[in-house]
């Protein structure tokens, strides 16, 4: 079996020895995984997506290198395709997860201070009745936390996610024109998507065109699109697990006040951009896209946060928004993504993908023009 | 705004009857939910997909109807699509949900006992700091078992989706040959689903050819299908929120031994199903199956369970397995999808999806000859 895509040992290696350092400045002897990020993240094991696999990684200091427990329906694609650092250990067939990882646990003795990263009741409840664990502890946080800053191996996943969007955003301006259905040119951009790489996609594509321009999240309808009407595209895809996530906003002939819009909206990506960097607290840009689209009296239009990391989720942390306490850091990946939305009207949105380093950000989507 | 995707007010109205006596039985003043699907179900709004909206539903038989909650980019959406009897309200633009929930609890003076359906500690701290809560009661599994008998409305969306998944899977058959690759088949059925009416993707897209066909959860890839080769293609979409899930396995050509299992795999689901009526345990047509599997020496290759039921999530109860707790209800939609994996040469899955009834079952997937 191809192991093409299996993640680098190197890699891998260098996850576990951050899991390990973390579990170590906690004070932990044991991390057990249950967020399937976060399993990919120490395993390699292909198990984000929708819906995202089950499976579980117990890592320690004390072990060899980490265990990935799963169904009977995956122990096979699980061992072709993951790095020889991992074991792969299967569920017996009918098994109940919690059941089946409580039995992995005792199998290996584990005790002491266990880092989970699900910290539900049943787990604790589960694990204090059936092991030597002093204390549980939940590693959410840190393990969400480490995630965030991305290795080079995760930049270029990223990458090459963005160069499949940005093919389905080209796609969406050869096709978009008067006559067409939202759901043509869903079904055309999805198309490209495929063929250029996308393993699946993000999340669910939007396509929305005259006044469903302005509901953020609507999905495509048979609604026919009209001469000087809006059409908000936005589109994420998976490569290698790995997310990307783009927006652009066509007008299909001509809009004068649509054209002033998107100056506005391009506007607050530059002014956000400007004051991006390494040590720089997330909420400032979206403080400075907001500012600029006041001078332009659109701010009351821009209904939601300018941005948030990409990674193994689609979603996940650093969060550029007004209430946001973290730090842009060297090595988060986020997105940029201003937009005004007039009840009724229209709505704007664009959104571009960057990578944060010392003096300031370099370029994951590079689609000019669009 | 068009109206033609609201959930009929009946329907509406049908749904709180049946979550106010499910409170009621359980002694609740107020049902509070943050489920996607059981928000859904409650208000009609489309939040369930990938990823889900965030957004809250407050059900009271002291309310008038029911109270949607949603973050500022949804609201207009929500005020647009929803029924009258749902009430939309907003949370503050940059506010936390945990603290914009709690913001409308205390306006609407919510006391007493409050059943959950997603009850974290910080929830349940959250409600008892800040409100006369007397009592806070885990109503997730309640709620689940309630949406897992359908009502006509819901079999009916069911059934829409199911015709496009049909499309999809005659689609697949239509470009399956020598010399394309998976990835290829993938664009070509996707295409085909948005064109006849999917909102989006119930699961990631699996076409797994050849030796990958053994791996149940196998994405596409760029592999190139050779002559005999078997295709697994399992496909879901939403429609009006509703998945459906189907899968078909094709021979590209012929290949003796895997029409032998295909015969095997229809074996299977027909032993399954002549079992499959109310009140029978969901074990049953698991362990039928498997006999069948038996006497041609497969079972050991059927590595994952019969089937499970569809709805608003494309994975609900009742749970086809053998170690089911569940019994079969008139007004269940399940899957039946027995399975055979044979490592290293080929796997072979047929998935249909039929309607629980009293004396038996009906078909909603109806597509023959595939």
């Amino acid at each position: 079996m191809s192991m093409e895509n299996a993640v680098p040992e190197r890699v891998i290696e260098d996850r576990l020895k951050r899991i390990l350092d973390l579990a170590s400045r906690e004070g932990l002897e044991y991390v057990l995984l249950a967020q399937p990020e976060n399993v990919q993240y120490a395993t390699g094991f292909d198990v984000v997506g929708n819906p995202p696999k089950t499976a579980y990684a117990l890592v320690a200091e004390s072990l060899e290198g980490p265990i990935l427990m799963v169904p009977p329906l995956e122990y096979k694609e699980a061992v072709d395709t993951v790095s020889p650092l991992v074991k792969v250990v299967s569920f017996k067939l009918g098994e109940k997860p919690l059941k089946a990882l409580l039995r992995l646990l005792v199998e290996y003795q584990v005790r002491g201070c266990v880092g989970l990263d699900l910290c539900t009741r049943e787990m604790a409840d589960g694990l204090r009745a059936k092991l030597e664990v002093r204390e549980v502890k939940d590693l959410n946080d840190g393990l969400l936390k480490l995630r965030e800053v991305k290795d080079s191996y995760e930049v270029e996943c990223i990458r090459q996610a963005t160069r499949v969007v940005e093919a389905g955003l080209q796609r969406a301006y050869e096709v978009l024109r008067e006559g067409v259905r939202e759901v043509d040119v869903a079904a055309e951009v999805e198309r490209a998507l495929r063929i250029e790489g996308a393993e699946g996609m993000a999340f669910d594509t939007i396509v929305a065109s005259g006044p469903r321009s302005a509901y953020p999240h609507a999905k495509p309808t048979k609604r026919v699109i009209k001469r000087g009407e809006v059409v908000v595209v936005d589109l994420g895809v998976r490569v290698h697990g790995y997310c990307s996530d783009m927006t652009r906003t066509f007008i299909v002939g001509e809009n004068r006040e649509a054209s002033q819009v998107i100056a506005a909206v391009k506007g607050a990506q530059e002014a956000a951009l400007k004051v991006m960097r390494d040590g720089v607290k997330a909420s400032t840009p979206d403080a400075e896209a907001r500012r600029a689209l006041k001078e332009k009296a659109l701010d009351e239009y821009f209904i939601h946060s300018l941005g948030h990391g990409v990674g193994l989720s689609v979603h996940e942390g650093p969060a550029l928004s007004s209430s946001s306490n973290d730090v842009l850091r060297e090595g988060n990946v986020v997105t940029v993504e201003p937009g005004v939305y007039i009840p009724g009207k229209f709505g704007v949105r664009l959104e571009d993908v960057v990578l944060i380093n010392k003096g300031g950000w370099s370029r994951i989507s590079r689609l000019e023009g669009l």
